[in-house]
């Protein structure tokens, strides 16, 4: 195992009705900017849960944050808190609305250009206001880890940043809040989950079984639910464990002592900033080829992948590899989520802007031996067409 | 899933060499009481590495903290931390040092008399000092939670205590610093982080795949790990395993949202109260008679920890369930912990006292059911004869 550190104080509230805790768990005296994303989080009454649970503190909102947040619209939130000295603010949404709400945190207070936050992923951040979450949608697990992704749509940077100074101080997690999500935002929360365990899972062996036994034990779950809360949105046992397994699927825990690969969601990011497709659409297209692409790096895990996640253990090594690629393509084209840039109308000519933006980004050593050039960037793009 | 909170603030810091970080994690300005139990941490090294990551910190030690701590002997370190006005703790040793640490804390500036704490197991904690630990024994899990256990000797009373103001601020996970322990006290840590699984797993399903999958990847691990540790001591990743193991055992995590039981845990504390025996073998002794006892209660968890830890298929189900509770004592016995009361040399005679103390501290419904009563509890000592 390898040396690391662990550490993650975000308190989690899960369950069935707990929104009403917001008046146990948020200071009496706070004032309160609510952060949301598009009308749902108002048509579908969470809103009012919320505004009812804070009682008679003082609250403001701020709509309107998109899929991908930009830096431009984030920025706005940041004058409101500003401008009103507003201290507490609580995101009502998803992994957008939650990563956006990290980093109005620390551009409120943050002493020169907020846009530097994004150039040094997080590192210049000193101090953050306190927020809470209440989560809707299952997928990205920034309700109970310290990072996010931000895009400057003037410049179509898509950046990540991570700070200690940004943990959610709590997260409500009730699954009812997804019975009314659209079917493409539950099958994006899984693909999406499933390729952070992967990127955390299919590298190389480090003698750290108990990562390995967790992060096969959220795969086969998400493999085991994932269809079902399509097919039954109202199962709550079903909902409530994909969002149990997302959070888990990036908070810390099956990442720590272990090498971590990430080169899928680097790619990825940049053909959401120049295509706008969703983040999972991004990651079903990437990493199968990756993983293709990759091959003789992850052969160990590949085999083990096969062998206890997809339970393919006839043939030969080949075989095995071929099959379980195979079986995670499909998996996600059986959500609906499709696996190729041609299924989202994206053909050659999209490949070399994607890996001059990786360059202009750093993104030029990705992947667990920091060997994923872009030369191999580009082959796994080609591969993925 | 049940509805549940997790919260745990705790920072693991783990790998080898990182007793040094202590420069880091223990404020500069800090008056330390240096907590620990017998003489091996001063002759093994760990005191004097402790001693000298903390520069010229104010330091005071407190030794001779006991398996099974005392609270004759910690309120002896609260009276030393009011006396000198020490402001920081550091448990340096395995779960009673921590335990034990945990108390002190609770109890240095608490308002009445501080056995209340224990008696009230820890409702009535409203502040504590600061406290971090440096680990030397992976067993209880106390490095990661908020709970512990302390005997009053005058009485023979052993009560756990509990409180959201207990989590140690850090620990440090080094596993080389259990090269030197003896046999018996790797083999008492795997049984106890082996039970204190089965306590929140082998119960009745509450539609948690995740969580019964972390369980079982952790029994699974322990089984695979645990006889190599004994043969092999300075075998580095397996002691990396299994301190990671037990830390995550018990820190909140695979209990969440699921039923727990813990009788076999409570009957265990009144034998090591009256009798002396490891805490480890009161829970070698008590759980196999106890999944026997309650093999009807227990039926579908039994089922799915012989298929999916024993990989017991064969015969019909009363043979598998036989099949898991055979192999699971024939484990511990393999690690040489026996699990009779009669290999201690206790009989008949000592079970009327133990159920007369189960019934004095109010440990009279026990089990995830709450219908572990006293006659439930008598038989369980009878069929651990």
């Amino acid at each position: 195992m390898q040396n690391f550190e662990f550490y993650n104080p975000t308190r989690i509230v899960f369950g069935e009705g707990r929104v009403a805790e917001l008046n146990r768990l948020v200071l009496a005296d706070a004032r309160v900017l609510i952060l949301f994303g598009g009308d749902s989080a108002r048509r579908n009454g969470t809103l009012a849960e919320v505004e009812a649970a804070l009682g008679d503190r003082y609250v403001q909102h701020f709509g309107g944050i998109e899929p991908n947040p930009s830096y431009e619209t984030l920025m706005r939130a940041v004058e409101q808190v500003r401008a009103e000295k507003l201290d507490f603010l609580l995101a009502v949404g998803g992994g957008s609305v939650i990563d956006g709400t990290k980093f109005v945190a620390a551009a409120v207070n943050y002493s020169g250009d907020p846009w530097d936050i994004l150039e040094t992923h997080g590192q210049t951040i000193t101090q953050a206001l306190p927020f809470g979450a209440v989560l809707t949608l299952p997928a990205t697990g920034s309700e109970m880890n310290n990072g996010g992704v931000v895009t400057r749509k003037a410049t179509k940077a898509k950046l990540p940043f991570r700070s200690a100074l940004v943990f959610p101080r709590f997260s409500i997690l009730d699954p009812t809040k997804t019975y009314t999500l659209p079917p493409r935002q539950i099958a994006n929360g899984v693909v999406d989950a499933f390729v952070h365990i992967v990127e955390q899972y299919l590298t190389y062996p480090a003698n750290a079984p108990v990562q390995d036994r967790f992060a096969e034990g959220l795969l086969l779950t998400l493999i085991e639910l994932g269809p079902v809360a399509l097919q039954d949105p109202k199962n709550y046992d079903v909902r409530a464990n994909l969002m149990w397994v997302a959070t888990l699927a990036l908070n810390g825990l099956i990442g720590a002592g272990v090498p971590q690969d990430w080169a899928t969601h680097m790619i990825g990011h940049e053909i959401t900033a120049q295509h706008g497709l969703d983040h999972a659409q991004t990651l079903a297209i990437v990493l199968p080829a990756m993983l293709q692409e990759r091959r003789g790096a992850k052969r160990d895990k590949l085999l083990q992948y096969a062998a206890r996640v997809w339970g393919a253990t006839q043939g030969d090594e080949e075989q095995r590899i071929d099959a379980a690629i195979v079986r995670t393509r499909d998996f996600f084209e059986s959500l609906g989520v499709k696996t190729r840039l041609s299924d989202y109308q994206l053909n050659n000519a999209v490949i070399e802007p994607i890996v001059q933006q990786l360059e202009a980004h750093g993104m030029t050593r990705l992947g667990e031996h920091r060997d994923v050039d872009l030369q191999t960037s580009r082959r796994v793009l080609e591969a993925s067409l």
